[in-house]
Formats: C-alpha cells, structure tokens, sequence
C-alpha cells in the first residue's frame, strides 16, 4: 500500500508518516535486529530512517545539488509533483490513476519525490527530469526484506558466498542509498554512488552481514585534472581508514564496470566493493560513511567548473551513444539491477532510475583517429592509476 | 580478416570474394553438412549464400525498401560509405582506423554494407541509419561455426535441450537472416524477424538439427486494421503447412516478447517458434520459407498507409519511451542477443544492430487514462487474438 507525499502538504505528511511504511519497519526488524550500535536510535520513527539519518546529510546534498540544477533554492521554484506513489508489488507506474506531473517553462525541470513503501519494504525515491543542469538525477533511498528469490540466491553463490537455504527459502534485509546523476552538458560527467547493508539469516539461524558500494563517474571526454581530483578525493577518504583500500577498490571498481562485450570500462571508475564483513562491523560502517561523505567534494566542484562549458551538437551526440553503452553495462553486467529484476516485488522505476534520459546507438560508430573521443575509449579500454 | 566492399567497386567486389569468406565456408562444412537437399547447390561459392539464396530475395526487398525509405533507386542516389569492416574476434568497431562515413544532407540518410568473414564464421550486415522513412533499419545475413561456450551450452539445456558435451565442447553451426526495421513516424511501427537454421555434434557424432524464427510487430499507437493485417498475412503462410502452427507460434511469440519486470510485451506479437526439427528437414525448410515470403506483404502496405501521417512531438516522445522498452527487452531478455554477447568471437555491431537509434527513459512515464498510449499498453498486457 502506498502513499503519495509533498514536502509541505499537511495531509501528504500525515499520510507518509501512518503508511505501511511503519508496518515495514516493524516487520523488518526480526531480520535486520544486528545494525551497528551507533544506528539504533534512527530506527524509532521509520527503519528508513536508518541510512537517511547517517547517510541523509549526503543524500539531501545531492537533492540539494539537483535543486541548484533547477537553479532555484530549496522550497522555491521547484516543480513538485503531484505524484502518486507506488509499493513494490503494485502494478506498473502507468497503470495507477490519477497521476500526473506538471510542467515548469515547458519541458524544462519536472521533480518527483515519491515515498514507496508496502509488506517487502519502502523507501524514498526522488528524481528530476530535464533540469538546467542535470538531465535526469535520482537519489533512492530504500529498505528491503523478504526472502531471496532462487535465482538471487545462486547470483550470490556465484560470488562465492555459501549459503544455507532452508526449503530454497534465504529471509534477508537489504538497505541502501544510491544515485545516479546525469548531466545535460557533455563536459559534466555522469556520477554514480550507491552504498548499502545486507543481511542474511540462514537455515541454521546464523546471520551473515555485510557493506557494499562505491562511487564513479562516467565523462564524455576525458578532463585529466578532474579525474585526478575525483580519484584523489576517494583515496583520501578510504585512507583514514587503512591504505591497503584505495587501490583495491579501485582495481574492483574497473574490473566491476567492464562491459564485456565492448571490451571497454563505462567509465573512469572510483572505488567498488562488496562483501565488506570486517575488520568489525562498527568499523566497515564507519568506512562505509567516510565515503559517503566524500561524494560531494569529489563531484560537486567538477559540475560546477564545465556546467557553462559551450558544446556543439556533435559533442552532445557523442554524449548519446556514450549514455547508450552506460544502459548496456545496467541491463547487461550490473548485479544491482539483475537482484532487482530477479527480486519479485521489487520497484522497477526505482531499479531503473539509473537510466539515462536519452540514450543513442549508431552502427559502426568509430570517432576519428587522435580526436577527444578516441581518447577517452583509451582509458575506457586501458584503465590508468590517476593518483599515486 | 575482414575486408571493405562496396556495391560497385571493383577492388571491393574482388576483395569480398577473396577474404576470408570462402575459408569460412570450407571450415563449416564438416559441421553443417546436413543441410536440405535443395539448398546444397548453394553452398558451392560461400557457404553464407544458403540463406542469401533460399531467402536472400526477401533480404533483398527489404533492402530495397530501406532504399526507398532514402528516397532514391537502387545504386542511385544511396550514400554508400566508404566502410571498413570488421570480423567476430577483431576489436570493436570504433578501434579500427581508416574507417569513416560521408554524410548525406547533412545528418540525413547513411547506408553501410558490410561484409565480415573470419575464421568463426561470417555474413553480410546492411544497415540504414537516418533515412527519411526509417530511422534505422538493418539486414543481417551470417554463419557462425565453432564450439558453443559452456554459457551458450548452458542456455540450451534450459530450454530443455539434453546436450552431451565432450570436455564442454560442443561442435555448432548457425546460420541465418534477421532485420530490425525502427521507423522514424510514430504511426509506422517497428518490424523484426529472424528466421534460422542451427546444427550440433554431440559428443558421440549424433548431429542434432532445427529450425527457429519468427517475425513480430511493435506498434507505437494501436491501429487495429494493421494489427489484423499483419497477423492474418503470416496466419495464411502458417496455415499452407498445418492450421495448427499458427494459434501455437502466435502464443508462443506474446509468450516470448514479455518483459517480465514491466508486466508488457514488446509489441503486439506475431508468430515466434524455435527447436522445430519435424516432420522432416525439407518441410521444415519449406514453411520457414513460407514464413519469409509473408514478410514483405505482412509490412510494406503498413508503412506505405502511415509513412506522411502527421505527428506530434508527444507522439515522437511516446515513441522514445516505447523505443526504451524495446531495449530493455533485447538486452535483458532476448535469447538472441544473449546467445550472441555469450559467443567469444561475435560481432556485436551485428547483434547489437537490433537496437534502435534513439531510445528514452522517463521516470514514472503515465499516460492518461483512455488515451491513446493507454490502448497500446493495454494490448500489450493482455494480447488478443487478431484473427480467429
């Protein structure tokens, strides 16, 4: 059962805070009861509230961030939406009545906030489409729990991980905030983040935890400046904690974002982990926020630099197949969006936020030897240590 | 190795007939020696003409189509471009130099030709991009031989295929015709087929054989006429063998085009099927052929009706969402395409030529109730029967 919400309507408030979200969280509990220490007062008002609350600051940056892409402060000219919301088991997004979002200056700037909760979980999921600055941007925040799907199970065991089912049967509990913003001009790159808690009960009673996540970006051109200072943010951030992790997870991160079949990276990279289960768990989540806390430095000064930069059709066209190949690596490779389409009940629109706006494929397309677009498929193809 | 040609040049034509093709050919020959009768007279020069052969003149019209859809005569005014080409195992198209494309009025109306050989087989891709009735359009003719990976061999066996490998190899052979054809007007709709012939040794020497295709239709706005149109020109092919292959392909096609996280088909179906080796080779041979002939009837009227229909930029964006799904089916779910990215060796320009030029992703995307996006979806989550 959902509810929709608006930031400021009273009675979308009311109906947000005594929807079934509560009742998710409630339910939630029996599975997720072992979250670090630090975190356990978030859960009062709304499970939810766990990663809003120690991740939140970053994530309402970012929803800051998309409101400067509107150019307007926050509560000001933003199109809210009347949106209606949608739970995980409902019925796809065009099929529930009344609906509908409404326009600012045209086709420019539509947001959508949208609190999604039901049985298997909630979340929030905030999106803007066709702002100044950002073409599409979403930050999701969510909580899910239930029982692992036999075809997500075996993705895990394909990772290793031994697992005892009970009758087939896996209960687990999974958290997470995760973004993707792309931008309109081509010398913006795209950035990635998702950053997440798991958590198991197997046949026998044990509880497996552990963290994942990580941070990328995706430029059209290569700007080596930028892709240093997006590196060397990440690593500063991981080598609070132990230098053994930059260069580890940023070996996982390219190995991570390959696609195959083009035999090239969607993009620079970051760092990428999964499976984080130590050196304790308080420790992997202060790691865990460290990141997070480093997604603004690292992105927000390179939006800020070429958001004017002037581009040609040209360069907006390379855009286009460049945002095609980032659709193959998530419909293909990507194993958040394979759980999520294998995870009955799931949210298809929050899956898929990740999708760009617009995307292009041209056969054959081959950029010119020496030209900027050569260049950038070189480092897709030959990922370099950009710091030391 | 791969060599450039071109319709009337010289050097090309005699490059084409000297590359690696003929190779290809006598390589596949101990493979794919259980070919019927009738076709065997074609395998003399290239083993790839077979197809060309027995259903090269649809291929042909199809290509004469994507001519007209220019706007000019066959060899006339088509700009043919000045390819380079590119094999199965070679790198990705956009690595290899000395490769570019003349533009004609501007961004209107490329043509490329490719044929493409090596040791693992080969083919010919012609495909149309920006053309003034087709937005992108392409023909792919191939052979493919070699050993199937444990992946595709994998694929198999769920289909209910016993496969008895020998150290996980398994000997195959593959051969067929397929298009995509994405027209630029929302009131012409999308067309695909693919009709091919596949061969396996098994461990003991037992060669198994069938046949696979179908062609199906993805309307953008309902239009009932076409619907019945299309349906009863391909019931008519099926019912020249046996009245009861096209009620079970017509199924088995809303069956196979569903994409399962949106609760849709790809379109509004057609007829589909696949492992048919019965009654025996030659009449299996002989309703594929019917079924390639029905092509063109099937869909040249619809695009003739619809080509000058005045649209709206809405209906182009409706187009857009519906041209997003389209991939989200091929890239997560067609067995074709994942067959093909799982073949060390296949060209991906080839399997990917299916994808369309321009595609897009809106969040929560709700088309008002009882409108006319709203028919559309309605048929494509519950398909009807067209003809009876």
């Amino acid at each position: 059962m959902l509810r929709p919400i608006s930031d400021r309507s009273g009675e979308g408030a009311r109906e947000a805070a005594g929807s079934g979200l509560r009742d998710g969280a409630s339910a939630a509990r029996g599975v997720c009861g072992g979250l670090p220490r630090k975190a356990a007062g978030a859960r009062a008002p709304l499970l939810q509230g766990f990663l809003l609350w120690r991740m939140g600051p970053r994530a309402r940056r970012v929803a800051a961030a998309v409101r400067a892409g509107l150019g307007c402060r926050r509560g000001g000219g933003v199109d809210r939406a009347g949106v209606g919301a949608e739970g995980g088991d409902g019925p796809p997004a065009e099929s529930a009545p009344g609906r509908g979002r409404r326009r600012r200056k045209g086709r420019a700037g539509a947001a959508f906030r949208v609190l999604h909760g039901a049985a298997g979980g909630g979340g929030i999921s905030c999106v803007l489409q066709n702002g100044e600055i950002f073409e599409k941007a979403g930050v999701n925040v969510s909580v899910v729990f239930g029982h692992l799907s036999e075809e997500a199970v075996q993705q895990m065991r394909s990772r290793g991980k031994t697992l005892k089912t009970k009758d087939g049967k896996l209960p687990f509990c999974a958290m997470g905030v995760s973004s993707v913003i792309h931008p309109k001009n081509p010398y913006v790159p795209t950035i990635h983040f998702n950053y997440r808690y798991f958590e198991i009960e197997e046949a026998d009673g044990t509880k497996l935890w552990w963290f994942g996540g990580g941070t990328d970006l995706t430029p059209t051109y290569l700007n080596e400046e930028d892709a240093v200072h997006f590196h060397k943010t990440l690593k500063e951030a991981c080598d609070q904690h132990n230098p053994e992790l930059y260069p580890k997870f940023k070996k996982w991160c390219d190995d991570y974002f390959y696609i195959k079949h083009r035999g090239e990276r969607r993009g620079i990279g970051g760092i990428f982990f999964d499976d984080l289960d130590w050196p304790s768990k308080e420790e992997a989540f202060q790691f865990v926020q460290s990141c997070a806390k480093a997604i603004v430095p690292c992105y927000v000064p390179i939006v800020k630099k070429h958001c004017h930069d002037p581009f040609t059709p040209e360069e907006k066209l390379w855009q286009q197949i460049r945002r095609g190949r980032y659709v193959e690596f998530n419909l293909v490779y990507d194993r958040g969006t394979k759980f999520g389409l294998a995870t009955p009940g799931s949210r298809i629109e929050s899956i898929l936020m990740s999708l760009p706006l617009t995307a292009r494929w041209e056969y054959m397309h081959s950029p010119p030897e020496n030209s900027r677009e050569a260049k950038i498929l070189e480092v897709l193809r030959q990922p370099k240590d950009w710091v030391h």
